[in-house]
């Protein structure tokens, strides 16, 4: 498409929910799932996708949603600072219109897309106008997209192609003149139910003996053999005044079955150069983690409001104690907040692409890991036992004792019962339940595990002036 | 009763049923429950509750149960460390019966039975013979008991007569021939659905001018008056494959209120001692976090355990990281283990009672408080993202997929997926849904909230001599 | 001075040597110090400081040590985010070049004409002359400046007007024609007794009763009634192989005594009026404290490398609990500084001064604070047990076993005993000796405590937002 | 001997001292020291060893001191828990006395012994007796005992046969009639330059071709080419009021070089044997880790002390942020306490001694070692930066400021200067100089690394039984 002659157009949320009635294969505790958009469970997550059309429409998020070119702004490629500090800030407004949980569907993909991009020069043609029409396709089309990284592994400690189950990762069994057909699974794919497109990609290095194995490409989710089995979790029914974020809110994850799927060659982006299946795999999670850390922002500030809330309606603002945890939560979150903005100010241009400042991803990633089940701990500990022995709505509500209720639970400062029931279901929405817990592990596995992240801090940081820094100290030069 | 002519007898799990089918006033999410242990979500509570009277009847358990002079071991005052000891093991049994959940009708009834019993000599008569008698009462008809202890409380800085809200505490708004009559409301009231006797104590160090509120007394559970309102927390209906634990076991808490309820005078223990509120309050809380200490201890075993066995089904018990982490689990476990026995080792006389020792007591319960998150977070770590995205049960017995889900899945060791994913189960069970959740706020606020820990510590910690020894080293003396 | 009409010109190091030799009562040890620069402790803190001077010859650092207009670039009144980019990285420069040490005679006086310039408004004439007046002696003086703020505080529980020893603060005890008498005294006076120029700030917010004890002003070190004691920590004979740092740079403070000393009218900065001595209190700090996080960035860049050299010549640099450590210590340092240059980054005028995010300022200080001693645990953790068991180097010379000694604590990769024990000695130096205990008392005490930093925090944070995201959440809008 | 023939008699401090003159080969900074007892740094070594032998004359401590077989209670082979206790009592109230440092001349030394006796059964002949002479040699001369068990190691990620040096490990070069002669050279050996018998053990497991590596033996410290290089580490004069630790209480350790040296073989403890090399290591590890907890009750007291004292002397005992600060060290001291006599009441008879139960005393050790470094910061956070600004001593006595000195110094409470100058002092030693920094090296290092320490919890962990109640829990049996 050339700017300026037809121009870009953002598809609505009908448009998306639309495009999501297709013939794709996808189970919900073993039953089929013929409309994912009318399911009691996965439709949550699919409105809550659908956040991402709707921002489009709200004049105050326009600028940002929406690139000066005309297209989604996810689909713009970074090339300063600037640009990776709008993409940040729309990752993080997104986040917050989805009340804490990340929207995704663009994201996750133009991270993918800003991989292969920046790899386009060493894959070569005929891979690299495949990446270009391929964005563009996305792109032009304001598609939703998901991607399959994490393969099942089997034993973890042996390669791809040592494993007992060979279809442990996912492989290449077939090169036709067309195409490819592979078989294999992935876990841990989120919004594929909902997304238009389902990249894959490798999850780790590979050796020569491993090549069928290095592999990446992207079809439409209703391609054939693609088998989406999602996960229940999170899939209870949930009322809005207890679960104010999770009722409302949710991202359905996938096991991932290939089988025997065929993918023409213009999707196939990856196909046994094994030199490059590491490089891919971390690039891809490089820029994933800034999305990763720049779409944890609105939890940290919901935890950290949710405490001086709570402070404010049990009236212990002033309790030493609570000041004590209470500036713990904003050091923590603030520090997140400036390693995040800080990162992309640190940018640098990799074929053009400015990259964020990997070690400052990479610690501001584990930072956010490591503390997250502390900031739980600190704002449960604000916040009271009520948490878990709330009364129900139906109760404040009820003509015989709900205005007791009501007064015996009342807070600080004239807040009624039913007010700080409310800031207690929030927290405990947040940190005692399904959600709270879904967040917990994704902030120690989601977009790398904790253990990586130390591997790629170490990795990252400029050792030698460190080490010559030392040395003069010591004297030994 | 006179030990050796009528024998005791310990009353059946179902004798332990029907006594609950009386005229007690409970609601749930607004609705009468007539039937308590009828009603899909109290009834769970009422068969975990149940383990207590089953527990009798398993040979191997029995010796721990029943104490030498017939009756059940919760009610032996303990007069040595060995006594202590066993009441920690019979503890740690029920709740290990419990699945990590403590069973709690017997446990918290007789701290406060014991509590009252120690301070029987300050509180003198009519009180010690009516101590007296109510323990017999409970301990001869071998009743299940709570304790609401916790009062709404209002607005914190201020002490129970000067609050906006004069029954922000229970009070005494009527002293009769008869008895008296109180008002109020207490919050988090655990097993008050499922007792047969309803404790009250004070929560805090009175005033003269709060001496209404100085009461304490113990009432049946269907007085007229008295309303229970049960929270809605884990209320869900649960599968037992995703979560084997919470699916099968639960307490209820109320919000329980005091609406002009009768107490006769042989059921008043403390009214108006005003002095004595504080000490109560105190030796309750003393008892009942030795109870707690001893009944977290399953939970951090199979917080250990399921660790252990999620690096084994996962094939990482060798990899570096997590045995790091194995080891920290260990460590947290063990010194919580140790520092509970050794509490009771370490105990003292109080009035013919064995206390355990409080300083250990509360520096395990501030331990296993601040470590809890911490625990979490390792396991979660070691278990993997499978935790928040595995599929369901009726996805593994799947006539088309289900065979490739178990295969994809499978684990180390020749582990069926099928098997790795009760572990994850468990484990998301334990740490990331509401029953962890519940768990997680326990021990941040039940038997005392971690900063009344702390300064217990400080009260209970001999300074003199630490401080004559720095005086010593420093040369001051 | 006019620019383009005289040049500026900084002093040399002999110059400033020479300034420091005047009648200035000093004391170490109970003796007087007749001349500092020749003094066999005194003198390693004055050469130490006199790197100041030794920098502007420099090459490589000139244009970092000079400002634009000629003068000291310390000099600058900062009125952007690069300015104060640049004014860090000249700290941090310095402090490379004092071996971790921060050389202070600039940083913390310009700190103070900071402060005084932005309150300048509020203080209005003769007071702001009165601070350009001296701003422009000290910056065409090219001085060395110390700043005497914490005073003795005697009851800590009482303002100063109500101690029972009046002087405990430093106060005014007479208004004369020509100027004020002060009388008290301060203490950790850095760099005192190598400085020209003493400010005195007041140490805390004031009521109307203290109004005697709001005061500021600035006087020539060798002023009449003015003694400087000088602690003897770090003060023994030290050899520059085992103590590769600590042998040669120092800093030295002092208890400093105001004997009824006579302050002329124009070098009082503030006297009574106690409104603003808080906010002149708080204002220096915040400036400071960006300057201690700024110089504290070559200490854990020092930490870093020398743990990196550590497990290098250890050999461990493969072990996984080392690689753990080292990618903690990065984490720690690189955070440290991304808050660092992101506070200068997001700066805000205030009365034309660019003025660092106090927040992120304050967030970096105690993230600083509370990590260095974990840091020191992991450094010595790589390093083993010679840091504290190493032979000396006369052991290395010995014509009978110096060779055995070696060989036979020679490293990985071909290292010498030599080369490994001169890393052990810096190590020892950075953490286990004085040097250390100085670093970390330092990181927990000066600029403000770990608790003054906390309440800083959570005054500086924007609660507002915060809470309302969450009642937004909440479902309470 | 035959008791009760002729009775055990304790050695005199004296003649400790003489049995020191000796032949022995030490340097101190490469100069021979021909009388350890007269050198001024080792001197203070030998006097503070000496404190073992004067204690006996204390009639408080004699009956721990004296067993009741009528030797020092240090040999006396433990049988039972309580044999345990009075040893942890009796390491603990040397190291009182020692003022919060370790005597260690004879606990080590039995440790060896004890590790030794339980291994003699797979020993065998001739080593069971040879084994039961020296241990009676010992104990009937009352002697001091030196452990060097550290080898140089050189690679580590090679065995001691496949070192470049072959003599990185103690090695056996030469097997005679008469006896052996070994080779190599050891670190870290604390108390040899005052030992009377040096025992030597492998430091780790060894397989079939590290042979000549399975050595362990005792000779005398004069024996023929052994060298004793000591530590300069510590070795600084110090004045009393300024250091009132360190200053007179010191240990020495030693690089320790064997040249060639031979061992009869009635000396010779293992030779060969490789299979028992690593057993032997853990074993002695495992009693020395015992005797490690014990001895580190007083600096945790110490501290703990201290900071109450610094609280009290700075008016700051009742800040919230102390308290809480206060309440940690505590539980930290109490926990370690608790664990090390729960590990002495958990001891199991390995071929008739007591042996504490080790999981629980690594235990002890980890949390020991993780602790200490954020001990200090709390310290140092409750004393203030006068712990590194402090005036002298000698400033205190000034005939013209020294009251000045004394006033403006004063605390809370009507503490004079002086006073409150002595508790910084006793802070400073404890953990901000030298001596500091040794307590918290050897917290890391000593009697196992951090990392040794977890590997042994892991290991000593039942685990099936963790893992069955966890398989239990997932409905897996």
């Amino acid at each position: 498409m050339t700017p300026g002659i037809v121009p870009y157009r953002l598809r609505t949320a009908d448009e998306y929910l639309n495009s999501l009635r297709d013939s794709r294969r996808v189970f919900y505790r073993g039953e089929p799932v013929s409309d994912v958009t009318m399911h009691p469970v996965l439709g949550i997550a699919v409105r809550h996708a659908a956040l991402d059309y709707e921002m489009a429409d709200d004049p105050r998020l326009r600028d940002l949603v929406v690139a000066e070119e005309g297209y989604s702004r996810y689909f713009k490629f970074p090339t300063s600072s600037n640009d990776l500090l709008k993409r940040s800030a729309l990752i993080e407004a997104a986040t917050r219109e989805g009340k804490t949980l990340v929207v995704l569907i663009k994201e996750i993909g133009t991270d993918a897309l800003f991989a292969l991009h920046t790899l386009a020069p060493q894959l070569g043609e005929p891979y690299a106008s495949r990446i270009r029409g391929f964005y563009e396709h996305c792109r032009d089309g304001d598609l939703a997209m998901a991607v399959a990284q994490t393969d099942v592994k089997g034993d973890r400690s042996l390669p791809p192609s040592k494993q007992p189950n060979p279809d442990s990762y996912v492989r290449v069994i077939e090169r036709r003149g067309d195409g490819i057909v592979v078989r294999g699974a992935k876990v841990h794919t989120s919004v594929s139910v909902n997304a238009n497109e389902l990249f894959v990609l490798p999850t780790r290095a590979m050796a020569a003996q491993d090549a069928d194995y290095a592999v990446a490409f992207a079809i439409p989710v209703d391609t054939p053999g693609l088998t989406l089995i999602a996960s229940p979790y999170l899939g209870a029914a949930k009322s809005a005044a207890e679960h104010p974020i999770s009722a409302d809110h949710k991202m359905a994850e996938t096991l991932t079955i290939f089988d025997d799927v065929f993918i023409p060659w213009e999707r196939v982006f990856l196909c046994g150069e094994w030199q490059l299946a590491g490089d891919l795999a971390r690039r891809f999670v490089e820029f994933h983690r800034f999305t990763a850390i720049s779409y944890k922002l609105p939890l940290v500030d919901a935890l950290v409001g949710a405490a001086l809330l709570a402070a404010r309606v049990n009236g212990t603002s002033a309790a030493s104690h609570v000041r004590d945890k209470l500036a713990w939560l904003v050091s923590y979150a603030e520090t997140l907040r400036a390693l995040t903005h800080h990162a992309a100010e640190q940018s640098r241009l990799v074929d053009g692409l400015a990259v964020p400042n990997t070690l400052l991803v990479n610690i501001a990633k584990l930072q956010f890991a490591q503390g997250l089940h502390d900031a739980f701990r600190a704002v449960q500990d604000i916040a009271g036992g009520l948490l878990v022995t709330y009364p129900s709505p139906e109760d404040l509500d009820h003509p015989q004792y709900g205005a007791a209720v009501n007064r015996y639970l009342s807070g600080a400062g004239g807040v009624e019962g039913a007010e700080r029931l409310r800031v207690m279901n929030l927290i405990s929405d947040l940190t005692t339940g399904e959600f709270g817990g879904y967040q917990a592990v994704l902030a120690v596995h989601a977009e790398g595990s904790i253990e990586a992240e130390k591997i790629a801090i170490l990795s990252q940081y400029p050792q030698e002036p460190a080490i010559a820094y030392a040395r003069r100290l010591a004297g030994l030069v």
